[in-house]
């Protein structure tokens, strides 16, 4: 398989398990802008979009959409954390 | 885990457990808006920008889709409430 | 959780459990809207956006992605409605 | 539930079960056309709009992408008709 | 249920079964393109469609996104092909 | 099946078992770029496209939806890897 060589590379989700929903959700909004980050290297660039989409309604509207996919995989692989 | 360090960040989301339907779309709801409040810090920001969407068609059509993602995963959690 | 107070709330939404595919499908259809109308409570205001939507061909696929969304979750919850 | 009460409505959905995954994804595309046939419900209408989204490749990428959502379910409901 | 009459038309899927990973995703592409010519008939049309969506990164992004949920499907149809 | 007959194309996805999260994201991210390389083959035609999306938050968005799909599907092929 196509493995990461680089190990920060391996270690920035070394597991989708969390203690609680929130931390779950936090780590859905940490994938969603790893993917973002993947695609787009230059953080400055990305810094510099900020403004466009942290005030774009339809922009905000699609990243709450994003961070339910990632949402939905993290609380599959935590059995939705039953007691 | 990248954990939440702040406490009022960790009790927002205690459980994906609701005791109906109802009230899980209710936290379906939530969850939607939270990460858009997470994507957005600025609430004057966001309250400015309702009038858009609120009154654009295409964004309520995706926002309901947006809910549809994060119900799907809290009705998974719930067992759909089977009886 | 946060249970919505208002009993008329409690009730839109008894079960996802119905008699057949028809039936779960109009409750997926009755579901796409009320994340609607949740997000803009002005019915009003939504009727007079109809005409933009109901004959705006992206809108109309749009919605049928939404309901599709809700249907998994209400086809799921059914088991599928195998006899 | 909501059920229909047109006894047209009732069975045009009386299963999600089909002999093969072709129907099943004959079943899925007529599900995507209920959805907006219940939204717009006036069928001239609609024929005025299939000259727009049937020469848009983004409509028909988001028809695509609809009928994958259906199906999804569809095939799920015939167990992807595993022999 | 609506069986499709044209036998060339139920040979297309007979299965969703494949032996590998690569050939469940050849057929991913193919089912995301037969649902658009079953909305759009007419391939001189589409072709002419082509240069429109094969040159705009959006249209590519949204393509890649249809076929990852016909992806889902076959690969859970086929066990994630496990060994 | 729709078997691909190049043999470099059959080894592009042997498998969609991976060691860790990080490279089933990897793999994800991987699967996304060769859904638009499998529907746009003019590898110039697409590096002249990138600054247009990497520029672009809506784009940068929906690319990270896109990973989540794939994401998904490779999350439940590893069991989420669970211990």
């Amino acid at each position: 398989q196509e493995a990461s060589q680089d190990p920060a590379e391996e270690t920035w989700l070394p597991s989708l398990m969390t203690e609680t929903p929130a931390e779950g959700f936090d780590l859905a909004v940490s994938m969603a802008r790893k993917a973002v980050t993947t695609t787009q290297t230059d953080i400055d660039a990305l810094h510099a979009l900020r403004p466009n989409y942290a005030h774009d309604p339809q922009s905000l509207i699609d990243v709450s959409g994003v961070v339910a996919d990632y949402f939905a995989t993290v609380a599959a692989a935590n059995d939705y954390w039953r007691e």
